[in-house]
């Protein structure tokens, strides 16, 4: 039963992957025993009660994510982009545990042309798990990346606090007490957001107009949230530019991006299943394990 | 004793000002009953604690601000830039009060070329208290607004939520989890953040560096307020332009504009005390009831 067990283990969930000597998924387990409600005296157990009957002597258990983390099971420090499958599995901090030798993953950190310091930690393996060579690669979220892939090395990245600026303002704004909760999102209200927010090319003046909008009768509350989601997606594609990309994510978020890369004039971006991308990550890890 | 008795009564407190017949400020009360804790019927009752013995059967009250917003006394509606003293007051809304006449100022609403639409509530007062006849009228705060005056009329503004933001990000946000409180002001902080938001002209991609540069050890929790503050402060006048404004506000606050503007290479800014030019505003609009 010995092979790869692959782990990502985030702040709010784990998704369990044991795969094949080919790397094939051969069975997935998920648990919301995300790591940010974990003391650290937690994780064995939790990856014993989610993985224990797949794992013998000789298993190898790869796990990124905030399991990593400063709040984590153990802290492994973040490694300097350009950076590949190879050298994330060189840097991997080794565990032993009940169920066989484990590793945790670095996160990854970058730096752009004035220094100014960005970091990631799991999104380094969905990256490398979209089997993208060249090109931009984009997670759309809470805090959004974009990466820049070259010959399969993750060579930098930016982040965009997109979905947590979103969450914010619906839930603890001023913006957020005109909005009505909409049944469905409300394409044209997005379009509207993402063409001011591309012509502005700045969101600090266009925000407060979710709220002007609604008390000057221009806009009703039902349409406050896609509006600012319009803003904001508009936002990020007007600050890291319109380009082919390679969007990584859910698919009703990932449909927003097309909607809005499209109105940015960008050509049709493709699109990778989140699941796949980390699991199939994963695997390139442990394959240097 | 009859006379003229200005009322700026915002969301979280009431500032009540008593003119003598020239317009000079004889007397001052304030109150913790901001508009936004209060029900419709609560309003008649706190103006008749707070100014009660003020005032005769001639009293003329004129408030501005929330008092006036949609969950306030009753809603006065917004009037469109551009806008002077004189038609504030011709559509301003009268109540019967046992304490004599009053009259609710109304908001303004200003739209740019796009047809973009923005508010105020209150703010107008001190925009034309302030006594700027030409030129640009900053008010720092929750919701800054930046303003055109034009032979002592107000032409336009826009509004960026820079003073909500901060606070939802050092309260809310996943980078608000790094700062430790700080004792003190960091201005070297501060200066990175300014310069770093005036360079990059948008702030998407900056936000996030709080984190990172806190992770990767370039920033103690401690600058992390700071620092905030100066991107987004340094956004915001990266949005409006560098240029010789008029800043109404609180001293600490007013200071970190200063330095910020002076760090984009505007001109030295005028200052106006916000209680001053807010007590001119309503005894200007009152002179035209």
């Amino acid at each position: 039963m010995s092979g790869v067990i692959g782990v990502d283990w985030g702040s709010s969930n784990l998704r369990a992957f044991r795969f094949d000597d080919q790397g094939t998924v051969k069975d997935r387990r998920s648990s919301a025993h995300g790591a940010a409600g974990l003391a650290k005296e937690d994780f064995p157990r939790v990856l014993a009660e989610v993985i224990g009957d797949w794992c013998d002597g000789g298993t190898r258990i790869v796990m990124a994510g905030m399991v990593g983390g400063r709040v984590g099971w153990q802290e492994a420090p973040y490694l300097p982009c350009p950076a590949d499958p190879g050298q994330l599995a060189a840097s991997a901090l080794p565990l032993e545990t009940s169920l066989g030798r484990a590793w945790l993953v670095p996160g990854l950190s970058s730096r752009n042309a004035d220094g100014m310091a960005d970091v990631m930690r799991g999104e380094e393996t969905q990256l490398l798990g979209a089997g993208v060579g060249n090109g931009s690669v984009v997670l759309p979220g809470t805090h959004s990346k974009w990466a820049t892939m070259q010959d399969g090395r993750i060579m930098g990245f930016s982040t965009a606090m997109t979905g947590e600026l979103y969450a914010l303002l619906c839930k603890h704004s001023l913006l957020g007490q005109l909005a009505v909760a909409a049944a469905d999102f409300e394409p044209e209200a997005f379009k509207r957001g993402t063409r001011r927010a591309l012509d502005a090319r700045t969101i600090v003046p266009l925000l407060f107009s979710a709220r002007a909008d609604v008390l000057l009768g221009d806009m009703q509350g039902t349409a406050v949230e896609s509006y600012l989601s319009g803003l904001l997606i508009g936002g990020e594609i007007a600050a890291f530019g319109a380009q082919p990309v390679t969007l990584i994510g859910n698919t009703a978020l990932v449909e927003r991006y097309q909607l809005a890369l499209h109105l940015a004039g960008a050509p049709q971006s493709l699109v990778v299943d989140g699941d796949c991308a980390v699991a199939r990550g994963l695997w390139m890890i442990g394959e240097h394990l």
